[in-house]
C-alpha cells in the first residue's frame, strides 16, 4: 500500500486548528507534499542520532504498532523495515512528536550498537570544525575511527543507498 | 543572499563519488531541490532532539563560522538566527554530518535550556503510545509538565510558526 493524498488514516485526527496541533492530546501528523514525515533516530542510552529518514503514514502506523522502526527507503521507493536486510533491527522504545506535528523522534535500542550502512555506530560519524572559514574546501573529524561492522558481510551486494 | 541551483560555494567539495562522500575528509553536503539540508539539534549536555528544521547553503556557512546555530525559516521565508527574537541562541558546541551527507547533527547549550516556540524545553514534548492500533484515534501523552517560559512574554506578537 502506497500512502496517496486525501488517504489519511482513522488514527490520525484532523488538524483542526494551531492550538489542537500544538497543545492538544491527539495525534495528528503533517506529511509533506511527496506523503513524508520527517524522523530523527536517537540511541535511548547514549543519546546520540544514530540516523535521518522519513516516514509515510503507513510506515509510522507499522512503527507505533509492532514497536520496530519503519521508514520509506527513498533509494529503493517502498516501506523500509529497518533490519529487514542487515538484521540491524531498531526497537522502538519511545515515539515523540513535536510541537507541530511535522517531525518525529524515535528513541531506539540497536543490536551490537550499529545503525550506520557504512558500518559505523553513527550515521553521523564526522563532524565539521566551528570557526573561521576560508575560501577552501572544509576538512572533517572522524569521530568514530573504528566500523563497527563490515558492511560488505551484512549487506552482500546489496545496493549503495548513497546518492550523489 | 537566497541560494540558487549552481551557486555552490567554494567550502564545499564538489561529489564525485559515493566512495568520497561517505569515507573522504570534505565537507560535501547535499541539498535538495528547494535548496534545504535537514538539521536535528540535540541538548549537547542531555542528548534531548530539541528541534528539527532545515539549512540553506548559507545557513550553514554562517552557523560553522560563528558557531551559532542559523536555519531557514519555512514560515517566514528568510535566514534564520535562532534566538534574534526570542533571545534562545544555541551555541553550537559540534556540527556533524551524515554518511552521504544530505543532514546535519547540531549539539548545542541553549540558555534557560528552551528551544521551542510554544515555551516547552524540547519541540518534542509529547510521546506516542506503542502498541495495537484500534481505527480510533491516537492519545498523546505529555512527557513535559510545566513550559518553561511563556511564549506570550517571549515572542510578544509574532506570529505562531506552525502551519495546518
Amino acid at each position: 500500500m502506497t500512502e496517496r493524498a486525501g488517504d489519511r488514516p482513522a488514527q490520525f485526527a484532523p488538524r483542526v486548528s494551531v492550538e489542537a496541533v500544538e497543545e492538544g492530546p491527539l495525534l495528528a501528523p503533517k506529511f509533506n507534499a511527496e506523503g513524508f514525515i520527517p524522523v530523527v533516530t536517537t540511541d535511548a542510552r547514549s543519546g546520540e542520532v544514530l540516523m535521518m529518514g522519513v516516514m509515510t503514514a503507513e510506515a509510522l502506523l507499522r512503527t507505533i504498532e509492532t514497536g520496530e522502526a519503519h521508514y520509506w527507503s527513498r533509494s529503493r521507493q517502498c516501506l523500509w523495515h529497518k533490519g529487514a536486510t542487515s538484521g540491524l533491527a531498531q526497537k522502538v522504545i519511545q515515539i515523540r512528536v513535536d510541537d507541530d506535528q511535522d517531525a518525529i523522534w524515535l528513541r531506539v535500542e540497536v543490536e551490537h550498537g550499529a545503525s550506520c550502512h557504512v558500518g559505523y555506530r553513527s550515521c553521523f560519524y564526522r563532524s565539521v570544525p566551528i570557526g573561521h572559514l576560508g575560501d577552501t574546501q572544509v576538512r572533517l573529524t572522524f569521530e568514530e575511527i573504528e566500523k563497527v561492522f563490515d558492511p560488505r558481510i551484512v549487506y552482500g551486494d546489496a545496493p549503495n543507498p548513497t546518492q550523489l
